[in-house]
């Protein structure tokens, strides 16, 4: 059955971005250093075109899998980027230049309606105003049977946890404080969700920790 | 060199305590389920006096390694226990009995002095009214080359967090969404703290996350 999956690193305090994101910035003071692992992994370079090295092993093999069976990403306007309110001229495309790293159709939860937008590798943005149930149908539509993926950032995420809608949520935590910014779990009553562990891994200087929603 | 060590039992959304703590309920709604793995542990029934059964396992061999070379414990008034405000006649002796789990000095952090409160099983309550470099630097002489340990409550852990003095923290994570409550990393810009995973532990129902702190 396709599932509702979610993927994010975070710091040991439970922070996903660090203070003032801006464009130059999106992650925040700090915040970057979230990724410090991802940009090395041979599946992460394989993603946005770099295909011919890369470190391999149980990280690699983590985010490898985090991508596997995925037929439709869904993420919130602040991670498409390009600032809030009414799209401007020239309109904004994301963050990842004309071929981005998700090679399938992504759902932009937004207020302002824009017509779809195709990229190169098999990427199309599609803007999606009426909520987060009607972007989960129509990525699940999308994903035709694959799993369908949260990109983030933290709202969507918080948005589908406390909806019960996600089934798996995996946090990649680093070991890092970053003391404030923006909480993974926050604005989120998810008292009612019940988790069970899957699976731990730790890998070089990052843990994965995957746990299942109990339905 | 004797360290200064915290461990704590954390759900994964970051709280320590649910909500609405009070003198029933020390760990607020929903918080007692944070220790469901602790209590048919072989290690906590023998600290409890309870001495003949108990699971073994990883989780076992951790909270064993959590209590092996602590000599002395600091803690605060709340995890203490017995209200806010001016010692009460009869005064409150803790949550443990007669026997408490530490069978070393325990030193309280409080703003309400009081005479040494010694207990059966090695366990003295010292009160200290001067702080937390006072109540480490009394702990260290008192734990005589052994480790101290934080035992909490998460103000405390803050404290001792935010001024740098913590060697090594583990966190237990269960897991749980309290969704509100006591969050173990607030009131805390911990980012001049610097982190490095020394281990991770996969335990049935419970992960255990160890970090040093870099100096």
């Amino acid at each position: 059955m396709s599932k509702l999956r979610f993927n994010i690193a975070i710091s040991v305090d439970g922070y996903v971005a660090g203070p003032n994101q801006n464009l130059e910035n999106p992650l925040g003071e700090g915040g970057e250093h979230l990724h410090d692992w991802l940009f090395k992994l041979k599946t992460f370079r394989a993603l946005h075109g770099d295909t011919d090295d890369g470190e391999t092993g149980p990280n690699d093999d983590v985010l490898r899998e985090a991508f596997d069976n995925v037929g439709a990403t869904i993420m919130g306007r602040n991670m498409f980027g390009g600032g809030s309110g009414p799209w401007k001229d020239p309109a904004w495309n994301g963050w990842w230049g004309d071929n981005p790293p998700y090679h399938h159709p992504v759902f932009v939860l937004t207020h302002y309606a824009r017509e779809p937008l195709p990229m190169q590798g098999g990427t199309t943005f599609f803007f999606v105003t009426d909520g987060i149930k009607s972007a989960l149908s129509q990525a699940r539509k999308a994903a035709n049977g694959k799993d369908v993926a949260i990109g983030g950032g933290a709202n969507v995420a918080q948005q589908y946890l406390g909806a019960g809608l996600v089934d798996e949520l995996q946090l990649h935590v680093f070991p890092l404080f970053l003391g404030s910014g923006v909480r993974l779990f926050d604005n989120l009553d998810a008292r009612k969700v019940k988790l069970e562990s899957i699976r731990m891994i730790a890998g070089p200087g990052v843990t994965h920790l995957k746990y299942r929603v109990v339905k």
